[in-house]
């Protein structure tokens, strides 16, 4: 469409492909970037140092520079794992500042829909880091969707047979909600308030 | 806020300079796009090249990656310039279809309050180009906003004495609107019944 730079049409190309990013948005992004050119090469930079440091963390497979991550070569209470669905739903844990204890990405939730099975998850990855661990809960922060709490089924089931205590962020959650939008004060009465599966 | 990640953060940072993503938006993008890595090397390749490769012809003040532009040296006819606010508003007149004459880039319009003086636009730039030339009409086609309107006003008294055609968008154009947004049957009525001032 902007025959008159290639680059440019380009770059309203790539814009385009991130969520909620449409035509007239990624239009206007790119003309606001072509008006700022060092706002341009700070943001490729600091993508470009995305892409090279940011990775996941080999235990808990939540986002890190480093391998493992703070929180898994913390002193942090190993005795209590937290499952979530996003590494951003560890964030929005870590921000209620309710949890002490250690976390597990699972990368998705279940979804025999869309294809997405156990494979899928890092649940065998989960399984095998409780294998002869002191771990004596987990705490399944699984959204309250109805993939997120089919997932939390399933791993419930996984679970509790390896003598281990299984349990549920409290219904302080509204249901239907995304973990990752939901305000502080309710992360933290759904984390007390945490029911036995 | 992410502490697991400066690059994360940085990258937070710079998406949330855009014109309309918060820190909410921001992090979304910025955990999609550490989902594809390929994705954000494809954005910062493309933001790179933009910042090398484009810039302004130094006849219309277009956006181009050669100079001159494509329009400044093609064989379009040279009487006729029409006179826009920003690049993009180019491209609404181009995407039209109703235009064969030559353009003339502002890059902002007159605004006293914000500070912005003729000698911030490319206005001496024009009136430069008009001096020896063939061009028998001016298009005015700022934006109909206040600040608009009195850039097309200024222009009209800059350029009427030099003996052109000074004429404006007609009245197809919705009061208050901005060029860019406009469907293109608006444009095309606007430039087919524009007004001699």
């Amino acid at each position: 469409m902007i025959h008159f730079s290639p680059s440019l049409t380009r770059l309203v190309g790539e814009l385009k492909k991130l969520p909620g990013i449409g035509e007239r948005t990624a239009l206007r992004l790119a003309f606001h970037i072509l008006r700022s050119p060092r706002m341009g090469r700070d943001l490729a930079d600091s993508l470009r140092d995305v892409s090279e440091r940011v990775g996941f963390c080999s235990l808990c497979f939540g986002i890190t520079e480093d391998d493992p991550c703070c929180i898994c070569s913390s002193e942090r209470d190993g005795d209590v794992i937290c499952v979530v669905e996003e590494p951003q739903d560890l964030l929005a844990i870590e921000r209620s500042g309710a949890f002490r204890g250690r976390y597990h990405v699972l990368h998705g939730a279940l979804s025999p829909l869309n294809g997405i099975m156990p494979s899928d998850l890092k649940i065998a990855e989960l399984v095998r880091r409780l294998q002869g661990s002191p771990v004596r809960e987990i705490v399944l922060a699984t959204n309250f969707t109805v993939e997120g709490e089919a997932t939390a089924l399933y791993l419930s089931g996984l679970i509790k047979p390896l003598g281990i205590k299984v349990t549920r962020l409290a219904h302080g959650m509204p249901i239907g909600g995304d973990l990752e939008y939901v305000d502080v004060a309710t992360v933290q009465r759904a984390l007390e308030g945490r029911n036995e599966l």
